[in-house]
C-alpha cells in the first residue's frame, strides 16, 4: 500500500463549490444560436410516438450494449460471459437489461407454474415452494452488487488491453433486489444441528451447483424473486435465484431448484475443477467465498478522448463484499498522491457506491487511479501486491488498483502500474 | 384524522418472527414430489439461450403491462397517460420500461447531438448546453418518486371502479436519477437579483412548459440525464429532463429545450387551462406545487383474489412530495385500529418507500387501509376529510386513504370507506 500524503497534485482536483468548475463545459449563447433554438427542431413540429405497454430505450442509445465473450463460439452461444458497458453507465443502479451474466449452459426457458424449489437433506421437515407460495412469504428489498469471481481477469493479459472499462471489469453489477430471507425457509423446514451447509443447484442443464456454509445462509441469504422493481431477468435467474450478499457471483445460484441441507460441502464441479484461486507454490485454494474490496474508475477510462484543459468530473465504481465503502481515493500522478472523493449510496452494505470527484485535465500525461477502503478497514491493493498473492495462472479475485492513463494528446489508454 | 388506538384486530397482524407466519405456503415434499424434482423439467434437458446484447424479460411475464389511457383514441395516441402496474411491482424502484408517462402530444425522437439545452433571460450570460457538455458537469445520483398531480383520479369515479391498482393510482413512479444540480448552471448564468421564476420548457411539439420558482430551481433540482443507470427513456424526457423532487409530475419538464429567468410567473397554458385545483366556491388554486403524502396497499389489491386462512404479507408503497415518510400505519378493520408497517428506503426523501407487514387473513370480511405520515407530521388525509376540501370536480392532488374490501370469498374489491 502507497503511503497517503498531501501534494501538490491535488490543485488538479477541484472543490464543487469552485466557480472554475463548470467554466469549460457551457458555450455563450449567441444570437444565431437562440434564433435557431426558437424556430425548434425537426421533432418539435410533428406530433410524437403514441404509448407502448413495455417502454424501451432511444434508437440512439442503441449501440450501448453488453461485451460477449463465447469462448465456445456457435457450439454453445450461452457458454461465457457477457459484461456489463460500465463505461456508458451512471448511477448505482445497473439496468436489468445491460447486468452482467456468467452462464454456463445458456438460460433456460422456465415456466414459474411449474418450477418448484425443493428444501430437504438434514431437515426435520422437507418442503417443495412453488413460485406463487414464495410470493406470500414476508419479503425484504435490498441493493447488493454481483460479482463473478473471474471479473477484471482481462486485466491480467501480459500487455494491457486497449478496450472499453466494461470489457475488463464490468463482470458484475448492481441491482435492488427483492426476495424472502432464506432464514425464514429454513426454519420452516428445521435445520438439523448436524447440517452445517447448504447444496444449491440450479435448473440449467449444467446444474450449475454450489457448497454454502449454514452460517451465511441463515445470516444475509435471500430468495430473491424480484429485481429492479420486476420479476428477476432470465438471464439473472428467473424466477427465483439465490442470493448471497458480497459472495463469489456463481454461489448466487441462478434458476434455484434444489436447496440440500449437509454435513459437509459436496465439493461440486463448479467448486472443484474451476472457481479455485491458484497459489505461487502450485496449490489451489478453495472457497474463497467473499469478494474483496474494489474500485475502478468508469469516466475517463480507456478508448476515450479527452479535450485540452478541460473540466471532468471523474466518476467510478467502489464495492466491498466484506460490508460498506467508507472512502475512495483518486490520484491523478500514478499514486504518489491521493484525494478523497465524494460517496454516494455509502450507507448501503455490499452494494456498489459511485465515488465523483471534479478534475481539471491541464493538458500533460496523468495516471488515474483509484483506492477504495471498506468498514473493515481493507484496502485495496497494488497491482504488484496482489500479483505477489498468487500463480500467475490465476485468474479469479483480482480486485488490484486499475491504472488509465491520460496522454498528451488526450487519449486515456489502458496501463499496467 | 382517525383517533389512534390499539385493538383486538392487531391480532390478524404478525411478528416477523412468528413462527406461524410461513406455516401456510410450502408443502410437505412427498415422495412423487421428490422424484418429479430428481427427474427435472424439459428446461434442464436442453442447452438454454445464447447471451443477448440488451436483455429482455421472460415471456411469462409479457401480460405485465402499463395501463394505457388515450382519451383522444388514435387521433392523439400519444395523448393521455399509461400507469404503472404497480400491482404486480415489487420493491421500491420502478422499472424504466414500466414508468407511468403522462404526455401531452407524445413522445418526440430527439437527436442527442443536436439537441441543445439553453439558459437564458434574466441571467448575466446566456447559455446553451449541448448533452455532451452536460455529461461533463459534476453529477449527483438521487432516488426520487415522479407523480402526476392527476394521479388517483379514478379513484374519483361516482363508484369505486373494479380495476388493478395501477389503473386507479398507477400515474406514479421512482427512479435512480443522476443529474447536473440546476443550481450550478444557473450560477454559470448568474441569474440577476429580479429573477424570481424561471420557465421551463419541453422540446415535444406542445412545448410542455411550467414557471418554476427561483428558490426551488436553486434548491433541490436536477438536470437528469440518467434514469436507472442508463440515459433517461424517451418517455421519461431523454435525453434531458428537469427534476424538482416531491413536485407535481408535469413541473418535471421532460424533452427540457430551455430555461429562461423571469421575475414573475408566465401563467402558461399548462399551468392556466390545467393543473389547477377546483375549490368548493367555484374558485380555481393555482400553484400547488408539492405532491401530498400519500400510500397505497399494492398487495393484496383490488382485482386479486385471497384463498381462506392464509398468511399473506401486505406490501405497498408510500411517499411524501415533503420529504421522508416517517411512519406508515395498516388498518384491517376500516380505520378503527392502526398497526405500524416495517418501511425499507424511509432514509431517502421524496422517494418511494416500501412498507410491509405479515396479516393471516381469517376468512371474513375485512377492510384493508393505509396511512402514511412524514417527516414534517403531516398525516395522510381520509376520504371525506380530503374530499371537503375542493369542489367536487376537481381532479387533482387526491392523496386521500385508498379502501380494499376482502369479502368473505377472499375476492378483493374497491370500495369507498
Amino acid at each position: 500500500m502507497s503511503i497517503r500524503k498531501e501534494s501538490p497534485d491535488r490543485r488538479s482536483f477541484l472543490k464543487r463549490s469552485s466557480a472554475v468548475l463548470t467554466g469549460a463545459a457551457a458555450s455563450a449563447l449567441t444570437p444565431a444560436a437562440a434564433a435557431q433554438n426558437l424556430a425548434g427542431e425537426a421533432w418539435e413540429r410533428v406530433y410524437g410516438a403514441g404509448f407502448t405497454a413495455y417502454g424501451e430505450r432511444s434508437r440512439f442509445e442503441q449501440p450501448v450494449v453488453r461485451h460477449v465473450f463465447r469462448p465456445y463460439g456457435d457450439l454453445a452461444p450461452g457458454s461465457g460471459a457477457a459484461l456489463s458497458p460500465i463505461e456508458s453507465l451512471e448511477g448505482i443502479i445497473t439496468p436489468s437489461s445491460l447486468h452482467n451474466i456468467r452462464s454456463h449452459s445458456g438460460t433456460p426457458d422456465i415456466d414459474p407454474k411449474r418450477h418448484q424449489l425443493i428444501l430437504h437433506g438434514l431437515v426435520a421437515r422437507p418442503v417443495k415452494l412453488s413460485i406463487e407460495s414464495l410470493s406470500r412469504y414476508p419479503m425484504v428489498t435490498r441493493t447488493h452488487f454481483l460479482e463473478c469471481s473471474g471479473n477484471s481477469n482481462r486485466a491480467l493479459a501480459p500487455q494491457p488491453l486497449q478496450v472499453p472499462a466494461g470489457s475488463l471489469h464490468g463482470n458484475m453489477s448492481c441491482s435492488e433486489w427483492t426476495g424472502i430471507p432464506l432464514r425464514l425457509l429454513l426454519e420452516e423446514a428445521g435445520v438439523l444441528p448436524q447440517a452445517k451447509w447448504l447444496l444449491a443447484e440450479g435448473a440449467d442443464s449444467a446444474h450449475m451447483s454450489r457448497s454454502v456454509p449454514m452460517e451465511k445462509a441463515l445470516d444475509d441469504a435471500l430468495v430473491a424473486i424480484y429485481q429492479n422493481g420486476e420479476r428477476l431477468r432470465p438471464e439473472q435467474g428467473y424466477p427465483v435465484r439465490l442470493l448471497l450478499p458480497g459472495w463469489e457471483g456463481n454461489m448466487n445460484v441462478k434458476w434455484l431448484r434444489r436447496l440440500k441441507a449437509t454435513a459437509e460441502p459436496m465439493h461440486t464441479k463448479d467448486e472443484t475443477s474451476k472457481y479455485t484461486d491458484l497459489l505461487p507454490d502450485g496449490r489451489a485454494m478453495q472457497f474463497t467465498f467473499e469478494m474483496g474490496v474494489k474500485s475502478v474508475i468508469t469516466r475517463p477510462s480507456s478508448t476515450m478522448a479527452l479535450a485540452r484543459g478541460a473540466v471532468y468530473e471523474i466518476s467510478g465504481l467502489a464495492w466491498s463484499g466484506a460490508g460498506r465503502i467508507r472512502r475512495v481515493e483518486v490520484s491523478a500522478d500514478g499514486g504518489t498522491s491521493w484525494t478523497d472523493a465524494a460517496l454516494t449510496g455509502q450507507e448501503r452494505p455490499k452494494s456498489f457506491v459511485r465515488f465523483r470527484l471534479p478534475w481539471e485535465w491541464k493538458g500533460t500525461e496523468t495516471l488515474l487511479q483509484s483506492r477504495a477502503t471498506d468498514e473493515k478497514g481493507q484496502v485495496q491493493p497494488a497491482r504488484r501486491e496482489w500479483l505477489s498473492q498468487y500463480s500467475p495462472g490465476n485468474t479469479y479475485h483480482n480486485n488490484s488498483i486499475v491504472t488509465w492513463a491520460v496522454g498528451a494528446d488526450g487519449s486515456v489508454k489502458h496501463v499496467y502500474a
